[in-house]
């Protein structure tokens, strides 16, 4: 099969080529499925540049999620269930070896979200990393009796995805971002709490919303100072879960915070978070999810490329991510 | 009454008097204590030199624990049950506006321990801070089924009774301290697993030691890096308490291991774990701390100074710490 190769962490263009490799068998719990289509999304920018939070050896295949169908499954019920279905999957967790930017990909079942036939396999190629976090994010926001929500890099995807449930389950969310112009775009869509971080006296402002609505919960994907501004920001006994360190920083938090105002520094994980649910709670989850794909939870794509032009394609995502999703087509 | 004025936050001897005020009357669910002896805390440096998790206004009585015998209840069924009894007893709360070296103090009955006839009041005037808090972390990770513990500041007080009640309830700790002579203390003490952190390479050797014997429980009292590098070294699905700043630094966490390790940064503070008890609790703790006061939990005591001499008995503590604590008696 072709798949994408990646020959080296630096970076380069040049370390990602397109090579003939044999197709991998599924082992017990894994199934292997024929790609559709795999996005790029910003992890996976970490991963190539060896910024992530684990490597995989080398070549490596790129790629931590898709969409494509079921062609075989290695021993065990589920691997069996999922056998000739529609799925949306994920490869991000060190021990999958194999990566989607491939004409296929062996992958743990639990990591495969079977489709609904009013899903194309479009929208369901970046349907975990965005729509599913979004989703489980507020599910525990919901789930925890939490009354309002503040989010970092609130323009992103992602962020945009959260707003949109927001405004879904009534709960008001406080948007952090760092450019006029995402403010604006923000409000189009009825936020009604944002504040930009190039403001001066932004914290202030950050802490009296924050307190005044009681954003309990929090969620991060800059890391760095800004964990300490938005934990500070919080009301006492609030939660912050990390789920990106866009700022290539160490979190931080002021002992204060945690020590006197009994608040929690923690992460968010996709794949753990998938992996620990049952198989009846991801049909559940997956219906839920599904059922927005159009809506608060839709994807929007830029371009589709073929896996030749993968390199280029990275670069074009990587200069105007806000345009939307680049799928990689094998 | 006479008292101890803290005048400004410079941290300057001149800015420590001693003046005559008025005796402070108990409100509902408060005590008014007659002092017996209150040390001097590492918490109380941090204090008057404005560094600590808040401030009260000034002029301001310092002191955040001490013993004594309350002899005045306000409108309540805690203060009149402590009536007339010996106490330990705690006023770091910015709730509570008065401090312990003074001749009286009004304080929350919450914040009141009884003593058993046994304890003399020189013992229980340090029993809250370092017995209680060392007691109280051991409880949490009993409770939760740690099977081993991580700790930095290891040689401190705290830290060394940490040690004792390691032995005493068979669970191994791991403790980082920052010079020869402090290895050399703690393996005089029997402590087995002991990482020197001005050693070159000892986050490895902490690393392998915390997921050897599996720390999923840490205590930090240091903050800033350490934090990060604790965590970093703990196994998956370990939480930090965090219960000082001694760095002065922010606490760091690597995104990483909040997100793909599912690890937690937390704080405790002794006030806020001691006020969410209910007297059933508090009574039983109480009880069990008591019984080892002159064992695991003995405070060394240095020296017993005058309160007019308090500004000469700050600067006696905070050159020679691990002598003793010194006790301040009104």
């Amino acid at each position: 099969m072709r798949a994408v190769q990646l020959r080296d962490y630096d970076g380069k263009p040049e370390s990602i080529t397109v090579a003939e490799i044999p197709v991998p068998h599924p082992g017990p719990g894994e199934v292997l499925v024929k790609v559709f289509a795999s996005p790029i999304n910003p992890s996976d920018l970490m991963f190539i540049q060896g910024l992530y939070g684990f490597k995989k050896s080398l070549p490596a295949v790129p790629g931590f999620e898709g969409s494509g169908t079921v062609v075989e499954g290695g021993p065990g019920l589920l691997p069996r269930f999922l056998k000739g279905k529609r799925v949306a999957c994920a490869a991000a967790d060190p021990k999958i070896s194999g990566g989607m930017w491939a004409e296929y990909v062996v992958t743990s079942a639990k990591l495969c979200i079977p489709l609904q036939k009013s899903i194309d396999l479009e929208q369901a190629a970046a349907m975990l990393v965005n729509p599913f976090t979004a989703w489980a994010l507020m599910d525990i926001a919901r789930r925890d009796g939490h009354r309002a929500v503040v989010q970092t890099a609130a323009a992103s995807a992602l962020g945009r995805m959260i707003v949109r449930l927001g405004h879904r389950f009534s709960i008001p969310v406080v948007n952090v971002v760092r450019r006029a112009e995402q403010v604006e775009l923000l409000r189009g869509m009825g936020s009604e709490y944002i504040v930009n971080s190039s403001d001066a006296g932004y914290e202030d402002t950050l802490r009296d919303l924050c307190r005044k609505i009681g954003a309990t919960i929090g969620f991060d994907a800059v890391a760095g100072e800004m964990s300490a501004i938005v934990l500070r920001a919080q009301p006492p006994d609030a939660r912050l879960l990390v789920y990106g360190g866009l700022s290539l920083a160490a979190c931080q938090a002021d002992p204060a915070s945690l020590i006197f105002e009994r608040k929690r520094l923690e992460g968010f994980w996709l794949t753990g978070w998938l992996r620990s649910k049952n198989i009846l709670s991801q049909l559940r989850l997956a219906r839920q999810v599904q059922a927005l794909l159009g809506s608060d939870l839709k994807t929007d794509i830029q371009a589709k490329v073929r896996l030749e032009d993968a390199a280029r394609a990275l670069q074009q995502y990587a200069s105007n991510m806000t345009a939307g999703k680049v799928l990689l087509t094998p």
